[in-house]
């Protein structure tokens, strides 16, 4: 680790008139700093001549304080560094935890059992996933990272580096940077029969943010909102963490079952839905469930939530529009992202809002977190207009029909009939269905453990499913690492006894 | 504005078995899409072996389309272009609104009256502020952004999109990249006097989300906090905005009265304060009323929110360390921000969270918006770790102290004694209080129609203060430009009859 090589000035508080001697408090200062870890051994300080100009004082006390730290061994002086923090700091005076400077009720510190924290938090704590940090084959969500145009983001990004600073520094709109707004609805129109224009788009960090923003604007704590069964478990968080009741609604060969959710909820505030590309069953809501939708949510004022975060990707399949395209009474919030199509760490997404709920999403946005890094704005602004986008999607579709065809493949010659991959041809993961009685999540747990981040089905539901399954993601995995990630797969089948 | 100039695949759906033959379908399908809007005048159309390739038909049937399409005037081509929508489109065949592709309720699209929206964002509505928008003189919060070097950013930018791709572009971490932690800690223990260690750290994108996640994490509907009477705008949004009940605490010079806030709300579940400079009126939180404010804390188990967001930036008066370092009970959330050393469009700020609240805040920001952007956690961690932050911090220092002068100084000069600058030297900003009885709300609005941009001190206030005022930055200022800026607000104040 590199240490830090230019010092920051220390907060140090000086009484001129009680008191010690200036130079005693400076030492004082700092060697308290020292004892209670502060200030690091090998940290550079402040030149004398640096701390009297910023504490107003002649050097003369500094430098005799200076003198006295290095006697008493708490400074030391190293060519080209200056004075330093000693490496080995004098006496075993370093003290663990901080110094009381009061009288602090002792019992009060020990914090026996957790304290109170909101409700929203709680709630969230107990949905916390602990396979999303492994990075091996299979992590879904993943597209082909090292299929990156890099060399061009890089270009467009410099250009934007060498020009002069200004608006782009400064503030940004909470709706986002407008041309780049204008570029996406242009896209949307061609590529996914979006409807909208610029001032209907919020540009956000991610889809993730999407998903939240429509949850604080649309629901109140209690709402009930239809959320698909299996759904994604980003969606159940950001809808839970506003306190709204999901009603899980079936996903059968057609998508969300309408019928089932106007049974279960009929006066629901909301529904979720992933339309061209269930996640996680990878079905397409048929054109029948997709009116009946629609008319749903028109008859009872609700509205819905469609996410389409991967659905450029479709082999063999033709395109679906949006079920926005299809909405003539602006019921439907577009939550969109760019994580799949360029990288997730980019963090840049958007929502199609209807126009009467651009005002109300701004000023959430506005209050929640502001605005989107303006850099990304203008740079992906350009990889649209200039085309590179088109073209890495174009490039992508092919990669990804022949990853997933592989995959399927390697599924079928090594796993046999013990695995049943479910959903249409299209995105960036499948879904393998169990035999009957195999737990996922102890499947998923092993499956770490030997370096494969598989995602258990049961995750995805509410209720208990009948049969479990694993999720995995193909984008960023390449052609013999799928081989080797399916024996791994198997090894751990075999391991659970049920191959 | 550049015309995208790599086309996108279009959503068509074709059905093969029945209907019409596949031209006709495909000359339909672009068609309509003409007529209601999705494709543009001008826009680049794929060509008819892109559109084969991908819909896996043969070439045939999509240049008999292409044709008719060229007959009927939809489309034309131009040299180097290919295939384009029609700039001038055929008969006045483009209808403004969406078609309805089945009986939607007419009365229903009509949406007579506001819909119904989420009470947290019908809240936020009444309190948009209009006067953000305006970039002239005294824009509030702005550091100088003609001054930051960029030269040194840009270079360690190009260091990082020089990379191979990798870990970079993928998920990242929702509490940060570790190192960028480590540096922001010993950072921190430096110039701040804030005790922790990089697992304490959350990196955020900036502090107004900070402040959101210290609000979704603490705080319940109905929960009271104390608020400073007056204080920041922003921290009411984000603490009203999970329908926490707003106690508003009287500020004097020596900052937040605490006394008064026990006398209010003894039980309040949190404080936001911003002690080391205030916002608005600028005084230090001084050391008796910080040992009341953290007693009562630990006694009463509430929260202590330390907003400390400016005060790097201290002239002629002796650094303030943080609450955060006093605190021996684990009762202080510390929120920062780079946006004011560094530049507001970036992106970046800390929370600094007692042990206990580290798995709490990392989830309620995973279901909120899952991470910050990377690679500027990647080069801000260097530009902090090669000395360049605590260089530009020195430098800043002293320009933003002669602007403040400058500042000073002329108000004196062109407006006398008409206006009061109140509170410590320091920050990026200072409040300078009206004559009794001048509306500031009027004021600033008249002054942005002039060109400047100066906010209104009601505006900081739940309850109509006895005395207005306008807050003046001047971060990003220059020097010739703060005259002009007092001659527009002297002007205004004429005006108002008021001079």
């Amino acid at each position: 680790m590199r240490r830090i090589s230019t010092c920051f000035l220390p907060p140090i508080k000086l009484e001129p008139d009680g008191g010690s001697p200036v130079y005693l408090q400076l030492a004082d200062w700092f060697r308290h700093a020292i004892v209670e870890g502060r200030l690091r051994p090998g940290q550079r300080m402040p030149s004398t001549r640096t701390l009297a100009r910023e504490l107003s004082l002649s050097r003369m006390p500094i430098q005799s304080a200076y003198e006295q730290l290095h006697t008493e061994g708490y400074f030391e002086t190293f060519h080209g560094a200056g004075t330093c923090v000693a490496k080995a700091i004098p006496d075993d005076s370093l003290r663990p935890g901080p110094t009381p400077t009061w009288s602090a009720r002792p019992a009060a510190s020990k914090h026996k059992g957790p304290r109170r924290i909101s409700r929203r938090a709680a709630v969230l704590r107990k949905q916390s996933p602990t396979w999303l940090m492994n990075l091996g084959a299979f992590r879904v969500g993943l597209p082909a990272l090292e299929d990156f145009p890099v060399a061009s983001w890089a270009r467009l990004m410099k250009r934007h580096l060498r020009r002069p600073p200004g608006d782009s520094m400064a503030y940004g709109y909470s709706m986002g940077y407008l041309p780049f707004r204008e570029a996406i609805a242009e896209y949307l129109g061609v590529a996914r029969g979006v409807r909208c224009d610029a001032s209907q788009i919020l540009v956000t960090s991610g889809s993730q943010e999407g998903l939240t923003l429509c949850a604080q604007v649309l629901l109140d704590s209690g709402d009930r909102v239809w959320m698909e069964e299996p759904g994604y478990p980003g969606a159940h968080q950001s809808l839970t963490a506003v306190g709204a009741r999901l009603v899980p609604v079936p996903v059968d060969e057609e998508g969300l079952n309408v019928g089932e959710g106007i049974r279960r909820s009929p006066t629901a505030r909301a529904a979720y839905v992933t339309p061209s590309h269930q996640f996680p069953l990878g079905v397409t809501l048929s054109a029948p469930r997709r009116m009946s939708l629609l008319n749903w949510a028109v008859r009872r004022g609700a509205w819905i939530i469609e996410d389409d975060n991967d659905s450029e990707y479709r082999f063999g399949v033709p395109p679906i529009a949006s079920l926005q395209g299809l909405d003539s009474d602006s019921r439907v919030v577009y939550v969109g992202t760019f994580s799949k199509l360029m990288f997730p760490a980019m963090r840049l997404g958007y929502l199609v809002l209807p126009k009467d709920l651009v005002a109300p999403f701004g000023e959430v946005r506005t209050a929640g977190d502001a605005f989107s890094s303006t850099l990304y704005q203008l740079v992906m602004n350009d990889f649209i207009r200039e085309g590179h986008l088109a073209r890495h999607i174009r490039k992508m579709r092919g990669l990804y029909r022949e990853r997933r065809a592989t995959l399927v493949e390697t599924i079928h010659r090594y796993l046999g009939d013990r695995l049943e991959v479910v959903g249409d041809e299209a995105g960036l993961q499948l879904t393998a269905l169990l035999p009957p009685g195999v737990r996922d999540l102890e499947l998923t747990r092993r499956a770490t453990r030997r370096g494969i981040s598989v995602r258990p089905l049961s995750a995805c539901y509410q209720r208990a499913p009948d049969r479990g399954g694993v999720i995995l993601g193909y984008g960023n995995v390449a052609t013999d690492a799928i081989r080797e990630g399916v024996l791994k797969l198997r090894a751990t089948l075999q391991e659970l006894g049920c191959l």
